[in-house]
């Protein structure tokens, strides 16, 4: 009477079966040596093989609620193994996808607020062998170079997304990923901004213009000097502040897999 | 066995009860003397005195798919008093939004471009009486007057929806509201810019800097100007290109109910 | 040189302005006896009288930030005081829009898992005079008593979300609406169940069909009856599952201002 | 002073540079002969090489308003060729994202109404060679079979999302991947259902009940045996009526690179 667990005689194998939009409580290591809680939006699938002719979808509900309330990135990877196996899987995908907050000081006052960051966690698991990655995406300002040059005063600048997604080798914070976003950006976002604060970022983005293609570019070169990134894909969205619609760019690369082309 | 003809005996009237977000072709007039084609979201509902079990809500989709293929505008009249006497109710609502589309001329160089803006039309229907509003979304550059006074040069900008909600004694064009918010922004969005617009619309917007407190000031002028305009609620809120959230403000006037308080 | 203090000579008052969209950590009180952490979505407003040409965004802002990290609903109400003060305004407004989760056993096995509900703390303060609302979006199912009625076996049904909004006398948990909501769905909702759970959930929505209106308005009664409301919107979206679009119902009843009316 | 056309030394090329989310108007014809007006969300990219500091923005704009008002097909294809000679690229990339809708009749009464699906055109253009491909939106009725089993009466059902995503070696109708995905699901969605209809769907969705996996494995199958079918991505997303997430399974395969594993 387990229907789920019948043969099926359709041959066909699915690349991913499970649960989408499940919401749970998470815990997050801050740089800052603390923690915090935050929200997540969960995705959990495996392989199903052919001859099988349905994965059980409580037993994903059950996994992420057999943890303590609220689900670290140790739990994160245990979730993983465990979900293989209980699934008896040979292949398994979770994505935890949670706004994350850093404490910013102003540029010049040195006022202190939180900025909020979305962040995913992206977890594989392929015969036992898991691998994790990360994307961040990274609100900023961008000012046109092309505005600054050929008008007499002003530029036209607006709040861009730019998002990194990376595979590594070694232990990152989510902070290294924003912070070295932030530096390539025209200008980095804050919470609260005093008047002498407000004077700066608006000089330095004045003095900081970049195109689409400037902000994918200069992160994506920041990302190739770092040997503890494996690969990535780099995108800015800008929602243009002349426009109706957006100015976006993307550059992805696996450096262990191609030589770094120049074509 | 007709369920939903039942006699109720909760006593509990329900204001609204009907149909939401169904999707169906329309096509609008333009003042440009065309007709455009477009795709808008209905909401349907009538009002249900407490002694009945229920609405029949197949009839909402009956008066929706019993006019041309398009609904125009005057389908849309009609069905407010279509709908009143099919559901057999003292009062009846209508929501149906709609991309509308603009042709533009870019400033300097005169190439043209269609911006897209989103409309909603809502109409009324109590004891056979019928009222139209109208709602659109006029998306606009915003530049900040403080940004620009504090800083050395530049100032930060960022795109801004300015939305318009109008009640009027006389016809309105969709395009007439577009025309007087854009007039009071500190710049209005094109689809298409070369070179000499680019320059025009950074300028400009530099030239006419607005907080969000005078955008909504400056159109709500313009609307207690208009003796059409029996009541209106405008709304600005800008997509802060320097945080990463935003900046908003409201008024709201019924012209035909309160003299203009200067409280 | 304070371009916001400025004297403004539209004559024109601004009923809300602020900042939207801005999201902050926050904490939130169970009836279990714990605390909740999880993350809230804000928009602040004040009045502007006619006279002042601007508000002080960034001191928005600054209240958000001046509290513990976490704002709990304490803090949330002092906000407000605060906002009206520092703002030197007559009236203000707080949303904290936030998803909370309950702890829930499944109906026959009793297993445990949390579910996520949306909800929205509203305050407004009037000439010092604070009052609050709270807003629950509660996901349940329904099944349609028509479809049971008329087909020889099965019925029809679907994921629904019952808004409940309310202004109290007296100290209410989120906890109790969502309990008052679940007990007039066809069925609530679970994030674990197990086989015998799923039979127990799949015949009790049968063996307790609701059109819309029967769940607003059974829900309204529930709201009627209790000392506490003082006001209530009840709101019922069924994303019907055998048509592409909601069908939808609303009661708004204020108990302070107009007697029981049956008509 | 051409910004954009400057030399670039960072030696990174950029995979897809161009505009995203700007709206259309479109012309789409129906397999019963007509053609029918909606609105597209464009996306529209092209690959730069490592030495052009830029792309020209303005000219994908100019592109989509080169043609008719209202794009078609057709126009759709020649965008493709001449976006890559004008932007000068080797490869290009355009999404059309619109509303499509069908006229269907009842299964019983025979009323007609229309029913809206989501399809996206995408084209993609290596060194002078143009590839196209689908993907359409299908919304339906998904019934659960392991509550069908389990439960004395009823079983839970819920509004589901089947995405079919083809590349072809000839000509495929849009409707011809909507009649494929209907006829493999637990029940198909229409506007309008009169009392005998009703019954119709909710005895024909339980006479059907189909997991995700089987909806995504009968997809599959059928694009199997359909030879103009080369590649393909099957998904399923059931918006749950017992739980507050989805289940999800897709399949992906492609015809021209792997023999069909049956593992």
């Amino acid at each position: 009477a387990d229907v789920q667990s019948g043969v099926d005689r359709r041959h066909i194998a699915i690349d991913r079966v499970g649960i989408k939009d499940i919401r749970h409580p998470v815990r997050v290591s801050d740089r800052s040596g603390g923690e915090q809680h935050t929200v997540a939006t969960f995705n959990m699938y495996v392989y199903l093989p052919h001859n099988f002719k349905g994965t059980h979808m409580s037993r994903f509900v059950a996994i992420l609620n057999s943890h303590e309330r609220e689900i670290s990135v140790n739990s994160f990877k245990e979730m993983l193994t465990d979900m293989a196996q209980r699934l008896e899987s040979k292949a398994g995908h979770i994505e935890m996808r949670f706004p994350f907050f850093v404490n910013k000081k102003a540029p010049v006052s040195g006022v202190e607020s939180l900025l909020d960051y979305d962040v995913t966690f992206i977890g594989e698991i392929h015969n036992q062998h898991p691998t994790m990655a990360m994307k961040v995406v990274v609100p900023v300002t961008s000012l046109c170079p092309c505005s600054k040059e050929i008008s007499a005063y002003g530029a036209h600048n607006q709040r861009s997304h730019v998002t990194v997604q990376v595979r590594t080798s070694d232990f990152v914070w989510i902070e290294e990923i924003i912070d070295l976003v932030e530096a390539q950006a025209s200008c980095e976002l804050f919470g609260l901004l005093k008047r002498p604060d407000e004077k700066y970022v608006t000089e330095h983005a004045y003095d900081n213009p970049k195109f689409v293609e400037d902000t994918v570019r200069d992160v994506a070169q920041c990302l190739n000097d770092d040997p503890r990134i494996l690969s990535y894909i780099v995108e800015s969205e800008n929602f243009e502040s002349i426009h109706n619609h957006s100015a976006y760019a993307l550059i992805e690369r696996d450096k262990t897999q191609t030589p770094h082309s120049s074509t």
